[in-house]
């Protein structure tokens, strides 16, 4: 079954397009403050503890989770290891895993960075990735080559939800458009090459127009600023067609909280589904 | 020590401007033929092994290798860890070690990448590393904030070396080649911010017109089709100002050898002593 259908049958069932961002921000993780010693070794067990409570609260909530490989990526080897595994376990408890990694290199240097995320076999194992297209399209075809080959998804950034995003987003803004929307003719109704587009631009709903046949990944709603209803415009009336995620604001509390420390879970299941109803109907 | 006083220091040492990429590609890594099980955690002892032996080779005889991190992070945590300890070899040895990730994202997240690489207690310790403007200046704040209170580098992706990099590159060329160098006001002769420019380009002399205080990093010298001259072009009559860069042409035979799987860097020390005499005279 292609990602594309994987992730329909998925926002069908949960009857939500929210994606939960797993970001283990080393400040704030449950029961950082309880830590004498915040080593590497230390935090990438409560960033592990963190993200199978992401899965443990939101697997019946929400299609997809999105794990934030930086956060991993900064803790070494051994957070590392707590990326692979969080991947592993929202899989297998029936989540989309969608890897935000943002990666982009030439050839068979793409192809590495496909192989440890797409393969059937892959370390750090996801359902699509966020590619970056600024290298060129021939360096988006070794990612485009394994997600149609292994039916997985893949979001190429376009127009981001940062301030600053427009200074070299915006003169490729059309071409970008086009190629990715070129990329999905055969999209029945979506085809492999998403897009990640922030809510919170002017242009969004005109690109949701000229991206008819895409996935997108929206992020912005809720800590970054954007509306529930700027993010619910972007999804088509059958429901489908984007993917709205918040990533802090559904899983740290606003301030530290002994509740969330004790039980990380059982809070995050709750505000998960205030976010959810937030989206609904926010 | 700024990165650029202690790069210039080695070049003027090592007498060339040539950093050898260390690429463990995983079908042609030095004692592949002989393993049984190619499962990730041999491919990792490997990788470690060849890394280890590029330091070895060249730690007298060039100013910087460049780790390409997708190829270990396709081996998953223990990937992970063999790229680890290559970096720590490399800085112990003598070596500047410029980090190929290309990495790139907003606020916090971007604080973590450069976290990974560029801070004192980094798990990946790098002297740079490349990173991908296309989010936009505002999402690479955070790895000059660290570079400048580090010391250490950064190489912004400009214009790369394959087919297809005008498609997204060249609409905001002269932009981002103005944003860089006046991030480099201050450099005496060159400040933190350089830039990636493939010498096979017909601007890349007018963009090191463009950019007198800008370190560039050349890649596409030898295996990637450009010349010696071309790249020689690009390095100012000091002898500084770039880095010239050859992974594979420096680092793996154009066919199977058992001399070199036998003794990698012995092999691995000549291949460099040619190509930097490529490079000076060819």
């Amino acid at each position: 079954m292609t990602f594309s259908t994987r992730l329909s049958g998925a926002i069908v069932r949960t009857g939500t397009p929210l994606c939960v961002g797993i970001d283990p921000w080393a400040d704030r993780l449950p029961g950082r403050r309880a830590l004498r010693e915040a080593d590497r070794s230390a935090l990438a067990a409560l960033s592990l503890r963190f993200g199978l409570a992401v899965v443990a609260a939101c697997a019946d909530l929400v299609p997809a989770v999105k794990p934030q490989f930086a956060f991993f990526e900064a803790l070494g080897p051994a957070g590392m290891t707590a990326l692979a595994e969080v991947c592993q376990a929202a899989r297998a408890a029936g989540l989309l895993v969608v890897g935000d990694a943002k990666r982009g290199d030439i050839g068979s240097t793409a192809s590495a960075y496909a192989a440890a995320t797409l393969l059937p076999d892959a370390p750090f194992p996801c359902d699509a990735l966020t590619v970056s297209p600024f290298l060129g399209p021939d360096t988006l075809d070794p990612f485009i080559q394994v997600a149609r080959a292994q039916q997985k998804g893949l979001f190429v950034l376009l127009r981001t939800s940062n301030p600053g995003s427009a200074r070299w987003q915006a003169p490729v803004l059309d071409d970008l458009t086009a190629w990715i929307e070129s990329q999905n003719a055969d999209g029945d109704p979506y085809g492999v090459v998403g897009a990640v587009v922030g809510a919170t631009h002017r242009e969004a709903s005109e690109l949701r127009g000229r991206l008819p046949r895409t996935w997108l990944l929206v992020p912005g709603f809720g800590a970054q600023g954007g509306s529930a209803a700027e993010s619910r415009a972007l999804v088509h009336d059958t429901g489908l067609g984007a993917l709205i995620n918040s990533s802090r604001g559904a899983t740290f509390p606003a301030s530290p909280d002994d509740a969330y420390d004790d039980d990380p879970a059982a809070w995050i299941r709750a505000r998960v589904l205030e976010t959810r109803a937030e989206l609904a109907h926010g």
